[in-house]
């Protein structure tokens, strides 16, 4: 369940891109007009205004936010404003570009392969090639010198899910089994491994992960806790519970943003803008559940002005 | 270059379904008159007629045509009228479930991921799921029992090459390095192998093969060889031979298929057909320099009434 609002009644995309002109002109800028308009907009819708409001002004809609605004909330907003394979394109580039990345900047390249869906992973890997010249996989191969990491994240990426709830009892059975062997053998980056995790239909794999731990008497995620804390171990973590409770883990992702001394604004803007039309409503139960405190209530304390206020209105917020 | 002709008026699609219908009905059907409006169809051509037939009659056009035709023109001309990817996805799983299959069986996957565009071989991946419930990727891990042809197979089907000509002469140079030291300890299936093979695009991969020549002096085709002649040998040299020259490769399967005692139609129906529209031209070029003879005498020494005058009908001949 997202939490974007949607109005009953939508303005056409050329009032919409008529709005946002106005909002643009004049003695600087109105940025709650623009939040009015495209934080109350779908993905379809915003395409629809981005090419309308082209096509008015022979601009790009996209270039005249970057003009106009400034800070986290010029990130926020252009990132919500661009079709969502590009965007995701764009992040996992940027996160492959970082110097010195850890775990924390390569989630969202787990994100995409195994919190989305397999059609938007394609759409993705199709966006990657027409804005950089090269394929994600390639660009994997380039930055990350792990060679299990780097084995496991073209494995993920390059999957193509079915996409329907077929399990088979007996394959999770025995890949439970092939998952324990590798991870006795403390051999994460086993060709079966990232078969089993590359190739498995969401349903399958949910159902192998609960036969681990009927078989084994530990979740699997302990267990792979067990053999280490470096990278690997973590990065199979992430992938485990993107799969297994997306929710969960963008409710964990909010609240590393959010926890301590200072904010994470670029995570804590990724989950929102990624997840505000796909399973918001349930992450912040989830958040709740985890922090017995509400995900609002964080988000308000953490952030001001005209990003808190864009960060509200995806959450649904009446702002 | 293709070798498909269609006329530069094209009746209506409502037009040619009329035709069909009336050459499936009464006494008899009239094999010629679905030549002569199918054979001289494009794809996009063919899918509109398909709808069009659809909606007039209440009926699949594919499962008329089964029921009014038989043997190996009934196959020919089925595997032409479905859509392309659709073909490829059952021409794939056809592979994956014979018994007892060779490199003979399972080229038709590697021409699918190495002799087609990135954009096909997506497509082909979206009609398995939705035709056989599964992934073509976890069919190949279910029905292939070497692990080595497995993550080749898995590997290549997976890639979503970058489509443009961008060439890097220094990774050329250091991938060519990489490949012939696994060739050197013989482990063909190490995942730098894969990692090139599987991600790399065409026009890099072709100067990568280059490169390796002018270093080590053997073709990396010629150097596969050396290492053994099972089946792992000869997938690679399918492989680099699809990238590489996929003219040649074709050429060689339509000689294979009719050399010696007995033709092979599946190898042959399956060449034509599916290079028909794509390279057929500059695969008769190439016949004709390795045999010293013409492919379109070959086909017409070796088939014989409507399949024959079929499969000369795709090669561009006016029957």
């Amino acid at each position: 369940m997202a939490t974007l609002r949607v109005p009953e009644i939508i303005p056409s995309p050329t009032q919409d891109s008529e709005r946002l002109r106005k909002a643009f002109e004049g003695l600087g800028t109105d940025e709650k007009g623009i939040i009015w308009i495209l934080g109350h907009r779908n993905a379809s819708q915003r395409k629809k205004i981005r090419d309308t409001y082209q096509q008015l002004y022979n601009e790009s809609l996209i270039d005249r936010l970057h003009s106009e605004l400034s800070g986290d909330f010029r990130n926020a907003v252009i990132l919500w404003t661009y079709d969502p394979p590009e965007r995701d394109a764009k992040l996992a580039n940027a996160a492959l570009k970082t110097k010195n990345k850890g775990i924390n900047q390569l989630q969202v390249i787990i994100e995409i392969a195994c919190a989305s869906s397999p059609d938007h992973l394609m759409a993705v890997r199709q966006a990657y090639c027409s804005l950089f010249e090269c394929s994600l996989e390639e660009d994997i191969t380039l930055n990350i010198s792990s060679l299990p990491l780097r084995k496991l994240l073209v494995g993920l990426v390059s999957s193509y899910r079915y996409d329907r709830e077929v399990v088979d009892l007996n394959l999770a059975d025995s890949e439970a089994a092939k998952l324990h062997e590798a991870i006795q053998m403390k051999h994460l980056d086993h060709d079966h491994v990232v078969w089993i995790l590359g190739t498995r239909n969401f349903f399958q794999l949910r159902e192998t992960f609960e036969c681990y731990k009927q078989k084994f008497r530990n979740s699997i995620d302990q267990d792979i806790k067990s053999c280490g804390n470096g990278d690997l171990e973590s990065m199979l973590g992430v992938i485990i519970w993107c799969i297994s409770f997306p929710e969960k883990h963008f409710a964990e992702v909010i609240r590393a943003a959010i926890v301590g001394l200072g904010t994470d604004e670029d995570s804590l803007t990724r989950a929102i803008v990624t997840r505000a039309e796909i399973d918001m409503m349930k992450i912040r139960g989830e958040y709740f559940n985890m922090n017995n405190t509400s995900l609002d209530n964080a988000v308000i304390g953490d952030t001001s002005g005209d990003y808190k206020d864009f960060l509200m209105t995806l959450l649904g917020a009446r702002i």
